[in-house]
Parts: structure tokens; sequence; C-alpha cells
């Protein structure tokens, strides 16, 4: 048995199913395995860029390990901004990479150490990887295999997980190798006391007795650790409002009464105002980023205890002005089960309500968005699209303009997936993400919702999608520009438009030509006349549909928070007296005017 | 003055003219400033990656600095590939990527240092780019810019040049700064004493003058120290044969009679026999890569006394197997300089002529391939396209096959420039490059050789091209699969195609298709009828087109270095009688058989 022959085997027993690659000289007999493998099949893709964000969603679909394999040196470069999608937003990901011949590397022959390079596409893919994995070692003998298989793995998925990559010299990958007397990895055994854990839940119970207006925050890391499933037995006990990140944005129904909306900067006023008016706000899996903070952290949230559960104790303890009353540094799966033995419930009917009330009177998709004649409205469009689409869609937004209205404007169903690339936010993230995904769902609809910018960037990706033959809905809405830098450049550029704009040496190539050229359907939608009949049609068809939406140039993210408020007071700003009524704790100063970006 | 105002101002005096550019939140300040600045323009481009590339070009024609301006996070680690082909080919460029607030990142409060993230799209990109970097480095304080400015383009263009990095927070970049008070960085003294190199040129032609199978090899070194113009002088002196590798493959006019041709592993065999049976090699600005000497290099030149001049004083001592008789650590211009005194000629007719005799018997391009019916052999097209070019033309290959069938065949002109990102080799560096030369080059015509695997890597730059109206000739040469590896799969894993062919799940798009969605002009080349006239029509229009050239799935690269042989031993192999009639030298094993790839 080839060493190559082992990590497909391994890579089975882990339930990887398919692999994400482009072959080169320095993976050929790592790749070469396939031939004598079954149970384990590979995905041809067009850049290694989006074999990484393609393992990057494949994994957050789940339930199996996702995988790439790639050549030395540029196919080994071209994976970093898709392993960073996957550190900053704690995705396990395998990654391995071929390498120039052992012999033949730097260091291996005297006086060959401080070249810059000795083989072939020979890259020093460890250190470049090293500050954006949890794990990155380049195979030192082919004895080791089992071994560092077993703790990339195990570090991937183990503590807050993320990307492993393993570097594998090419005459390693063909070396025989006896299965048997391979060395294995000890997974470190838990000493895991929850004596703390038990006495801090009992500590959240009774500051939630005494609260009277708490909020639950759910964040991403609550999909990290696969809780989902609990947070339904959580809200019998804690009948209170909930609130989410962007990351946790689908684990909730959005009609569930409980629920009040998004926070943050690009939140939802009603939820903004239940944040910021609450005494106990319990956080699950969130690294309570500035985006959900504001720019001000020790604005956020600030009369109330916050009591913070997270699996990474760095962010715990980063503060930047918040103060956290309690902190718990936990695995969710932990805390859910010892939660969950707790006898005792709580509810405020006056503040559920308040809330709910809140909800109801700003809502983010406005009436009026309708009446637009000229153009989409994307908030009109992303409700539209959220009406349609059933309870086991995965919806997958890039970044910049289209990702803040669809995770705004989207109404979630119990069920439905919806992320992005948050921490990392690259533009070109969705279209590869769904193509993982589908693949990852049994080549199922995925809905990928893009940028006119953003499309662009992993446009070759549509040749492996007809390759596939992947039902996936590419909708780009176009805003002719990048949308949310020429937001930033109206308010704080006096309007200097540079880089963003046709004019400014931004141009879109003619998306239909393009579409069609790689066999691709292609639907214009211009305004909101049918936009409703085309969209359920190219959303029925068991094709990949590029469907292009128009949008004003100049639309824009509403409500936005401007630099420097706390967050309940996002822009446009309602009236001081509409504002004071909403407050229920003292305001930060109650005449502030918009502070201008210092 | 802005310190965005003062970057664009320093880079205008060092002569850039055009940055590569994607706007984004970290770094739209200091693209505001070209709304403020005259004489420096920006380009547009489609990818990160591709302006990385377009850089590494434009500095590789030259004169001026290159430089891409990119926002923090995937911005950045979009950059990689493209930097990594300036370290590995000794290519100067300045790469300014914008980062999150100084006050929020990593570290710059208590208590952050150890997370992953703290500000959006925060990675840290000084880190990751530090294996491939001359110098990278994140701006701690404003009034470091000129220092920082000054030093990075200090040490990209010293020594053995290379890319380098500056990464400046964002709110940095709209600091107002006293340009009068800012530190200056002092360019070290260098206090160079030449009379160790003048010794050694004194041996340098002690040794020739006892040498009577003297050959000069030119390497890429003579480009990066822009010493051209010294090697007609320097042959004038030494009247001998002259070999180039890959990156020499242009300093030379082809037709040149001391020109044998490009040695190594897919050398011709005459420039092979020639260095193979040479008792004095001088090696200029060459590592001596292992595609040079082949894969045992202590079979290299074995009867010569190999002199080697080389800036990096890392690569003379690298061994591997490879004896030196001289390592000559230094500076060609100053190597050039000294030897230009001494008055010394050399003349060995009797093997001029035999290296001639060599040329004239083993050339690349065959007659026969001109009978070949069905599909372009490679070898034809590119003989007839350096026919047609003329000596102003600059010529970029990208990589694998194609990029091995145009050094191989092509015959260059003085003048004329061809290269690759050679060390580092990345799939779709080409296009990208084609449009950074364009640039550098007043918006002249630039042609592309890519390959149908390759092209789809930066395909969306095709917009590039479109916007900015360059003259690109983007010839792809479609052998329908991954050819080099095919070629590989082939010798050594028995014709198991695994992720090389549309059977195995590589297909190609419709490349007429995707290129008039682009709106470029397209023509088919599928046989030898019509090639010529076809080919001179698109080359000769003043926009961009494409150019699609069929050849067989199974073409094959002749000659090649099977795995393990002396460079002199080219397959397909000789009979050992013509073989041995061309070894003057004793060979390693007369009866050697083509040896396995272990």
């Amino acid at each position: 048995m080839n060493l190559s022959d082992y990590v497909l085997k391994f890579l089975k027993q882990r339930k990887v199913k398919e692999v994400f690659l482009i072959t080169g000289g320095a993976i050929s007999f790592m790749i070469d395995s396939f031939s004598r493998t079954r149970g384990i099949k590979y995905v041809c893709v067009g850049h290694e860029q989006a074999a990484a964000m393609m393992a990057d969603s494949y994994s957050r679909i789940g339930p199996n390990l996702s995988c790439t394999m790639v050549t030395s040196g540029p196919g080994a470069t071209n994976l970093i901004t898709g392993i960073a999608c996957s550190w900053f937003d704690s995705i396990p990901a395998l990654h391995i990479t071929g390498q120039v011949n052992s012999y033949e590397k730097q260091g291996a022959q005297k006086g060959t150490k401080n070249t810059r390079q000795i083989g072939f596409q020979e890259t020093d893919i460890v250190s470049i990887s090293k500050p954006i994995t949890k794990f990155s070692y380049q195979l030192k003998n082919p004895n080791e295999i089992r071994y560092v298989l077993e703790k990339a793995c195990y570090l991937a998925k183990s503590g807050r997980p993320g990307p492993v990559l393993i570097d594998i010299p090419m005459n390693f990958q063909k070396v025989k190798i006896k299965e048997k007397k391979l060395k294995r990895f000890k997974i470190p055994k838990k000493n895991f006391d929850n004596s703390i854990l038990k006495q801090n839940i009992k500590k959240i119970i009774n500051i939630l007795k005494n609260s009277s207006r708490p909020i639950v925050l759910l964040g991403g890391g609550i999909k990290i650790s696969r809780t989902q499933s609990k947070i339904r037995n959580f809200l019998n006990k804690l009948n209170i409002p909930v609130v989410t990140t962007w990351s946790g944005v689908d684990l909730i129904d959005h009609d569930n009464f409980n629920y009040v909306g998004n926070i943050g900067v690009y939140g939802s006023r009603a939820a903004n105002f239940a944040v910021q008016n609450s005494d106990f706000l319990l956080t699950l899996g969130s690294r309570l980023d500035t985006r959900i903070t504001g720019g001000a952290p020790n604005t956020f949230a600030r009369d109330a205890k916050v009591i913070s559960v997270d699996i990474d104790k760095n962010e715990l303890s980063k503060k930047r002005g918040l103060n956290l009353h309690l902190k718990i540094n936990s695995n969710l799966v932990e805390f859910f089960e010892i939660f969950d033995k707790e006898n005792f419930t709580y509810k405020n009917e006056s503040w559920l309500i308040k809330c709910s009330n809140w909800k109801k009177k700003y809502p983010i998709v406005k009436k009026e968005y309708y009446l637009q004649k000229k153009y989409v409205n994307p908030y009109v469009f992303i409700n539209e699209l959220s009406k349609i689409l059933n309870n086991k869609s995965i919806i997958i937004a890039d970044d910049g303009g289209h990702l803040t209205w669809t995770i705004q404007a989207f109404k979630v169903k119990n069920g439905q997936k919806l992320f992005s690339a948050f921490g990392n936010s690259p533009m070109g993230y969705a279209f590869p993400a769904s193509i993982g995904a589908s693949i990852a769902n049994n080549k199922s609809k995925v809905i990928c919702i893009d940028g006119d910018g953003s499309i662009q960037m992993n446009i070759q990706e549509l040749q492996t999608v007809v390759n596939n033959k992947l039902p996936i809905k590419i909708i780009v809405m176009n805003n002719n520009g990048y949308g949310i830098i020429k937001q930033f450049q109206e308010l704080y550029l006096n309007k200097r438009y540079e880089a963003t704009t046709p004019k400014t040496g931004v141009v879109n190539p003619n998306f239909k030509a393009v579409s069609r050229a790689y066999g691709v359907n292609y639907t214009l939608i211009s305004n909101h006349k049918n936009l409703k009949k085309k969209l359920i049609k190219s959303i029925k068809s068991r094709n990949p549909e590029f469907i292009e939406v128009l949008l004003k140039p100049d639309q824009k993210i509403v409500p936005k928070l401007q630099f420097g408020n706390p967050i309940e007071d996002l822009s446009p700003l309602l009236s001081r007296k509409e504002f004071n009524k909403n407050m229920i704790i003292k305001t930060v100063n109650k005449n502030r005017k918009i502070l201008e970006a210092n």
C-alpha cells in the first residue's frame, strides 16, 4: 500500500466523500491513488482558491470532514484566502499540498537552507499558512503519516475548530508503507471538571432571576459546535427574547415570537433596541466583534450583565472596553448538557411583547420600497426570495452590499442555512462555496447571492457548475460598482468615487453573454414588474441559472451605524423624540450629533 | 498633506506611473489620494492575484518600480501567489496593503493579542508574506512612512532584488503629516572592495586560456541587473559559444553564430552537448537550478571547471553534488565593469564550429512536424509565430507544456522580450502579466501564450483588457487537459490520467463563446492550413485578440530528459552510436538504460 493510498483510506474512514482538487506535478502520485480507491471521488475545479472555499462550505454544511489536494508552490499559495475563511470562522478543513521531493527541498542537502528555492515550484507553504491554520506541517518521514493525519483531524475539529494543512513531499506519496506499523496519535484525555461550569450555570440562573429585560444572543459557535437542536429546549426554559449575530442568523425561525432580529452595525433597529435596553445578555458562541458591538464596545449592552460563553478563552479576555460580567470558557455541547438538567424556567411577558413590538414597528423591509419603479430594491428582492424558498434551502451570500441586504432582509425559515465567510469576507466566496455546499448536499439546489464585483473573482467556476450539473442559482445583485465602498465614499470622502464606478475604471462584463458562454441560463430582473414570476421560474428550474438583478447604482444599506455611535442609534437617525421613547436606559448623550469619521 | 498623499508623491518620484489595484474598506483613504495627485494613475483589475502578477511583469519590463494597492484580509492574501512569482525570480515590486485601524488591531488593546481576529477583515499579512518578501512591515507610526518606503524600495532593488510589502493601518492613511519632519532611511554605504573580484576575473582568464571547449551560460540575473547591453562587448572579447537558461532565453539573438541554445531538462540537444562536453563553463546570473543541471547535478558539466557569478552567496554554496570551481559573489554590474577593462581575447574556431554544427544537426523544430495534417503542431506554431513577430515584441508564456514548447522553439530576435514566472510557474500568470507588460510599455501589443488549463485562472481579466483597450494577443494552446501532467502520467503512471482529461473531470469551456462574451475577437487555428495567414491577421490587428490553437490531446514535449539521466542524454534517446559520436568526454555509463522514476 502506497502512502497516498493510505491517505485516501484514512479520508474515507473520516467520511470524506469528495475531495476538491487541481492536479500538478507534486501532487500527481497522491491523486493517482483515486484510480485504486472506491468510495471517494474528486471534483476538478478551475482555481485552487475556489477549491479551498468549496472545502470551507462543504464543511459548514457537514457532517463530514472536507479536503483539498493541490500541488506545491502556486497550487498551495492559491489556497490561502480560502484557508483564511475557515480560520476566522472556525471551520475544520484539511488541505493536502504536494511538495518537492524530500531530498531536493531547501535544507535537505548541505548549504541549501538559505536559498529562496531549491526544487521546482518549491514554496514554504507551512510557514506561509501557519498564521491562519491550527496545524501546518510538512511530513518528515512517511511513517508519520497516520500520526499526522490523526493529529491534524483532531486539531481541526477539537476546541475551537479551524483549518489544517499537511504538506507531503512527492517521493513520500509513492512510498510503500505497512499500515499496521504506523504510529498513532493519542487523543489528549480531557480531565474535564465541569464543577466550575455547573457553578457558572447556577450563577446565570441567579442573575437571570433578578433581571427584567433579559436577552439571549445566538452566535455562530452554536453551528460550529453542532448544538442547533438544543436551542428549542433552551428557549422553552428561558422564554426570553432572542437576537442573533450574522453568523447565527439561521439558528432560529425568524417568525418565532421570541426572535427580535440581527444586531450590530447593520442590525435591525428592533434587535439593537432590545440589546441596548437589556439588563441581562447571555451570548452563546459569539466573539462579540465590533460589527456586533459597534466601534465603541463600552457602549454595548451597557446596562446589562453580559455573560459570554465561548470555547476560546482569548475571545473572552479581549475586552476592548466591553465589560463581561461572567466569562464562561466552555464548549457549548457541555454547556447545554448541564443547562438542560437545570430545573428552571423564566418568562417576562411584557418584555417579550415590548421586543415583539419593536420588531413590528421597525421592519427592515418597508412597504414603500415596493413602490420603486426603476431598478430593483434589494430589500424587496430578498424579501420575495425568502418567501419563495423552502425550508431546506441553502443560501450563501458573498460580501459587501449584497451580503448586508441579504442578512438584513432575509427571513430565515426553520431548517434553512444562510451563511457567508463572515470574518474574512473575500469577494468571490459565495459562488465556489455554493458549489461546495451543493456537492456536500447531494448536488442540491443552492442559492448564491453575489455582487457584480464579486462574481468575477471566481467566474471560471461556471465551468465546474456545468461539468457537475449543479442546480446552483447565481444571483448577481448588480449596482454597477463596489456599492459598500461607494456608500463609504459618499459619507466620508465627499463623493470622490475613486476605483468604484464605471467612470473610475470599474466596468462590468456583459453578464448575460458571459453566463451563456458557459452554457448557463440567464435571466434579467431589472424592476419589480415580473420579479416574482421570473424568480420562481429560475429557482424552480433543475439547471444552473444566472439571475442578474439591476439595482440603483447608489442603492444604500439602511439602516447602518454611523462610525462612533452606539448601536441603538442607527442611521438614518430617528428623531430624538422617537429615539428617546425607545430607550429605557439612559442614552449616552441625548443630543448627540452624527460623529464624523475621525 | 495626508500620509496617503505623501505615499503617492513618493511613488511618483520613483517614477511609478500606474498602480494596479482593487479598492476596499481598509485601503479607501489611500486610494482617495489619487483624486488629488496628478501624474500617477491606477488600473482597476478584477482580482488582486492578477494585480500582483501585473506588477511583477510591469517591473520586468521596467524601468520603473511597480506597485499594487489592495485592502486588508482577502485583498492582501490574494496577492500571495503573485508575490511568490517576484520572490523566486528576483523581481522588485512594492505591495501596499490596507489594514484595520491601528487602535483596533490584534494586540493594540490589552488581552487582544492571541485572538484570531479583532478588526473586520484583519489578517496578519506581514507574517504570511514574510517567507516570500525581502521586507514585510506594518507601519507602527505615521512618521515612519518616509523611512519605511525608502527602506522598502532600497531592499526591493538592491542586492538580489525581490518583492516588499508595506501594511498601512486605515487611520494612518488619512493622518496629516509634515513631510519635512519625516525620518529618512540611510542607504547603507558599500565598502566595496573590488580587489577580490579583480583577482577572480584574472583567475577566470587564466583558466580560460588553458581551456579548449569553453562555454558561457547566460542566466536571468543579467536581466535583473540590467546588464544586457554588456553582453555584446563581452562576447567580442570572449568569442566562445553561448547557451542560455530559460530565464536568459531572450538575452541573445538566436541567429547569433555563438548561440547554441537553451540547456537543461527541456533544453536543446545541441546546447546540452555543448555544456556537457565543455571544459570551462562560466555561468552569469544563473542559480543552476535542477531544471538546468538535471536531477543529478554531479553529472552536470562534469568535465568543466565551472565558474559561477551570482549576487546571492547562498546560491553559490548550495552544491547538491555540483562542484563549482570558482564562486564569484558579485553583482554583474561590477563584474562587467572590471571585466571590460581586461585587455584579453579568446577564440577557438573549431569548438565554435562544432557547437554550431550541433545546432544545425539537432534543431528543435523538425521539418517533418510541418507535415502533420490533423491539429497544430506546437513547434510549427511557435516557429511561425516567431517568424512573424518583430524585434520589439514582448512574449509572455504561462507554464507547463506551452511554456516549454515556446522556450524550446521560439527564435528570439535582438530586442525581443520573452519570459514567464519561471521559478514559481503558476497557472494563470501569462495573461495578467501581459496586461502589466502592455501598460508598462505604453499600451503596446503583447503576445500571451497560454494553455487551456491556465487561461481560466485569470479569465476575469478579459474585462481589464477591454476596459483599457490593450492590444493583447491571447494565444491559447489547447491540448484539452493538463498536457505536461498527461505526459508524466503516460511515462510513470501507466496512463492513468486522473484529473487531467475531460473524461476525468477537466473540461474546457467554449473559448470562442467566452472570449466573445467579453467583446474580444476570436480566431480558431485547428491545423496547419491557413495557420500563417490567420496568425498574421490577428497579430496585426490593433485590438485584443483571442487565438485558440488546437493541439493533439497527447502532444508531447520533445526532447525531454528522463528522470535521472544526465542532460546530454535527452529522450527520445539517440542510438548509442550516434550519442557516443557526440560525446567528447567520457559518458557516465555508455550502456545506460532509461531509468525509471524511482
